[in-house]
């Protein structure tokens, strides 16, 4: 069964971004601390062409497991970049320039309608201005029998939480403070999802943590 | 060494203790169930006489280690009691009845000064109106070559994280969401500690982390 599923890091307070997030700092006062083991694994250098020499531990597993089958993405309009408002034009094309990583059709959930575009690699942009719901449902058929992943920001992730969208996230701690920002976990009623730990995986200061939704 | 440590559990969303504290609900709404599990432990029921019977798997273990040569106890004034302002009278004597189950002095932190006192068993009461660096002062010496524990709540023991006064802290995750109350790891500034994650055991849906403070 293909599973709409996230992956993210968090500080030991609960964050997955930092404060003051800008364009210059598209993660936050602090937030590229959370990121720095994921950019030394393996999979992840592949994935972003950063080239070879990574780490190929149990972390390394665990990025490439999650980077696998992967179908569709759905994402937060501040994930896909800074742009507020109406567009002001088709200028923007994301974050990551004419070969995104993702190889996939992705759905940018925004309140503000504008075209699909394509880019190489297998790459497509699609707005969703119906709510999470339709992104999701767009993304899942898109992803026909692949996985769908819900890659953030932290107001689009509980969206989907408390929708019953998600089945799955793999959440690795790091023992930072960062004492502020975008929680991942917050907003939520008490009990607005049912939560099961799945899954620990300790890789030194890292706590890489799987829960299942139901 | 002695260590000056705590123990606490939380919810997936941080929280140590659910909203809307009040004397009848004093680990607010829903937070029992962040503590089932502790009551279920043998060691836990043998220190507040509740009977045999109890659990005797990794997490009493936890339990029974985390309780072992114990020397004394800070904690705030809002978990020795629902009293807030000048102290009315000298009735109100904690939540625990004659025969407390801390047996040794126990230094309470409050802005209105009171007199000690001593109940059975070998537990005293002693009211710091100086601040957390003078209850945990006090308390070291108190413990003399054993542990001192800080109970809690949140306030008092971000003071603490803070402050550099606290060694260890054993976190119980309990996978539930309780949407709102008071976070065990919130306020902290960015980088007000460095946090090393020393310990990780899983029991079922529960994750015992203990962390170290550097």
């Amino acid at each position: 069964m293909p599973k709409t599923k996230a992956r993210i890091s968090i500080s030991l307070d609960g964050y997955m971004a930092g404060p003051k997030q800008s364009e210059a700092s598209p993660l936050g006062e602090g937030g590229e601390a959370l990121h720095e083991w994921a950019f030394k694994q393996a999979a992840f250098k592949e994935m972003h062409d950063l080239g070879d020499g990574g780490e190929c531990g149990v972390s390394d597993e665990i990025v490439r497991a999650s980077l696998a089958n992967l179908g569709a993405v759905v994402m937060g309009r501040n994930m896909f970049g800074p742009v507020r408002g109406d567009w002001p034009d088709e200028d923007w094309k994301g974050w990551w320039g004419d070969d995104p990583p993702f190889h996939c059709p992705v759905y940018v959930l925004t309140h503000h309608p504008r075209d699909p575009f394509e880019l190489d690699g297998g790459n497509s942009f699609h707005f969703v201005t119906e709510g999470i719901e339709k992104a999701v449902a767009e993304a899942k058929e898109a992803a026909d029998d692949q996985d769908v992943t819900v890659g953030g920001g932290a107001a689009t992730l509980q969206q989907a939480i408390a929708a019953g969208l998600l089945d799955e996230i793999l959440v690795t701690q790091v023992p930072i403070l960062l004492g502020g920002g975008e929680r991942l976990f917050d907003g939520l009623a008490a009990g607005a999802a049912k939560v099961d730990l799945v899954d620990v995986v300790q890789d030194a200061e890292l706590l890489h943590l799987t829960y299942r939704f139901g």
